[in-house]
């Protein structure tokens, strides 16, 4: 039999399992802070395959590291799990890499269910955290479990990477590089609809504050409104993201409206209807393209704002703050041997092209890139639409297509031969 | 000699008790829910002069009546005070307005003595409310007891109202006027840099909410920003503004750059930097003419609104509420006889002739006008700059000073005749 034929027919035979396995995960409702029960629960389950386990508590180094981007630096009840597949030697290596962690579910109101249910219903599994991105997980560890089943023995080493802290900055896969877990190249199944993520948008949270001049609104051409000048700051910014995007050729990002957004979340400013505003408080997200360095997207930032035709706002300058969350974008080369594995694989597999596509949104990819050295591809069952929203689900057959997809693509890439 | 010659040496003579009992008064810090011991220590004075005395609890009456503004409806520790110096008959009868609420004093660290010391340096007198008006109201008090320890009998009525309430909406002037406590005309010394201001600016707050469309941050375009649709609407709001004040001719507000502002003085929206804000709210004061219904503007804003020029505007309109605080405008007919009285006795004390303007602020007086029937001229001893400030102060000169204009005012408006 076909090693193809092999995996699909382990992949039909495991189809109860391996639900009532991303079922289980998703019930450790693990948001931030609460990873432990989940990161145990794949822990044992690596084990189980057959791989050796590292658990771990990320420490002082991490957060000492620049690239370290998290709210907390405490992370005692928040393990690291990284499982070790060892090759034969004289293969290529490869990251697969998973966050445990899951956004807070919001308002249980919103849900039809428990958001950490696990309902199974028409073909679909329910819950926070399920198309982001624990059904991603389930897909790799169905690919390794298949693989090892098979007997299949692989020159280059394999490293299933189930980290903490992607949605605040992606300290655990920091974690997970800083301890050497990298490879000759990663895959992380985040929730791409199953398209293929070769390059993925950075992004960082930015702060700026807009002084102006109290007085009575009565008389408030005696004061300096902080509101009007925020409308000049909100124009700039306007007029940023225009330049910037206007730069993008990369045919990746032909059907993206706006590839690098520089999104303004929240505004605030001002303590009485008849008081002329003083201070403006503007918080955003800049998207950084993959080709660009953080640096360069913030010294851009800083310099629009530096140049605002105003003359008050000349002479009482904006402050411009990076804080918060941080993802660095990711790169790798569309023609990487790996780009051409996945993409020929999902072909054989789904009988159609697969959709190549520059991510709108950062991943750990960035991280495994430029802190790992590890160049990173994005590629999973679930559906963007899906992710951080009430009802989240997956469809059990995309986590079981991507699953084959997988396999047959470590199996190339780690060069498993065939059976 | 002379009554103004009378009136001047009476004014010195009780210098030292005056500046004593506006220190008294300035130390019972009679902020909003806290006017009890003020008003007491008032009453007591106006019995002492030899004033009837009205002292109430302000009940259902008032907040059931279509003018009534305030945030509370309990007014169990804030009575409303009148003083009545009945006239022989056939005079005119006067409304001596001043209210005996003071804002809060903000952060104490902004105050070089304790907010409420009353303390005497310098020929001033400070601490939080001397100026809005405690000041004006000694200048009123001193005013009548000038009058009755001269023994001058008036044929006219002289109210004396100390009113709680100014600061949150009129609800005690509106009190007095239910209780029957209106004249032929009103004086209120309001800080006006003793300038006579026969025309108030009325006021009332507004909030605007915008909606928009939530998305992620990363993908903005999915969404629709209320931010940059509050964009619009401020704007709309700057161009009603400029229409309005355009049309306003009046030689009284020649000085003034911005006659009936539209002050946006709050904003707010969004909750998190990456996603696209969903609602915006804005807050607001605008300013309604003197010869303008609170109606007629808030029509105005209304239609602006519902014409905003954004299709998705057009389809989710923006949705306007008037609350919080209101004040009525107030006009007297610059050539009203009372308006030419305070005039010349200006001139006469002073050797200066007055300025006559149009006040960029509200004060009971639209309340009198409105809702009493009893037009009202606003001219005080208080600087309006010092009005809500820390380090409050007035001037114990300017108290004396219009206390006289105010005797001599009240003399030839209710008809004393000569000494």
């Amino acid at each position: 039999m076909m090693v193809k034929q092999s995996i699909q027919k382990w992949m039909e035979e495991n189809k109860e399992e391996g639900v009532a396995f991303l079922q289980k995960l998703v019930q450790y409702g693990s948001v931030q802070g609460k990873e432990k029960g989940a990161q145990e629960f794949v822990a044992e389950k690596l084990k189980k395959i057959g791989m050796e386990v590292d658990k771990w508590i990320p420490g002082e180094d991490l957060v000492n590291h620049p690239y370290f981007c998290s709210p907390r630096t405490d992370f005692s009840e928040s393990p690291n799990v990284v499982g070790i597949w060892k090759g034969k030697g004289g293969g290529r290596s490869i990251v697969l890499n998973g966050h445990i962690d899951v956004v807070p579910p919001g308002n249980p109101n919103d849900w039809k269910e428990d958001p950490f249910s696990g309902l199974v219903q028409d073909g679909k599994v329910y819950g926070r955290g399920v198309t982001d991105m624990k059904g991603g997980n389930t897909s790799l560890l169905l690919a390794i479990q298949c693989l090892k089943d098979l007997g299949i023995e692989l020159k280059g080493d394999v490293l299933f990477h189930s980290v903490i802290e992607e949605e605040s900055g992606g300290a655990g896969t920091l974690a997970a590089v800083l301890r050497g877990y990298t490879a000759d190249a990663a895959i992380i199944p985040e929730p791409t609809n199953m398209k293929i993520f070769p390059k993925q948008q950075g992004s960082m949270w930015f702060r700026v504050t807009v002084n102006g001049q109290s007085a009575h609104g009565g008389t408030r051409y005696e004061g300096v409104s902080a509101i009007e000048k925020s409308m000049i700051v909100l124009q700039a910014i306007q007029e940023l993201e225009k330049d910037r995007n206007e730069k993008i050729d990369d045919p990746l990002y032909s059907s993206i409206p706006i590839p690098v957004p520089i999104n303004v979340g929240k505004i605030s400013g001002g303590d009485w209807p008849s008081s002329v505003c003083d201070t403006v408080t503007i918080e955003g997200r800049m998207g950084v393209s993959p080709e660009e360095k953080m640096e360069e997207a913030q010294m851009e930032l800083q310099q629009k704002l530096e140049n605002l035709q105003d003359e008050w706002l000349q002479k009482h300058p904006v402050s411009l703050e990076w804080f918060g969350a941080r993802w660095h974008p990711g790169n790798i080369d569309p023609d990487h041997e790996l780009m051409h594995m996945l993409q020929q694989n999902f072909e054989s597999v789904t009988g159609e092209k697969p959709v190549v596509e520059a991510s709108p949104w950062g991943t750990d990819g960035g991280l495994l890139t430029q802190a790992g050295d590890t160049p990173s591809i994005v590629f999973g069952p679930g559906v963007t639409g899906m992710a951080h929203y009430s009802n989240e689900y997956i469809e059990i057959d995309k986590v079981f297509e991507a699953a084959q997809i997988l396999a047959l693509t470590i199996l190339d890439w780690c060069e498993g031969g065939e059976l």
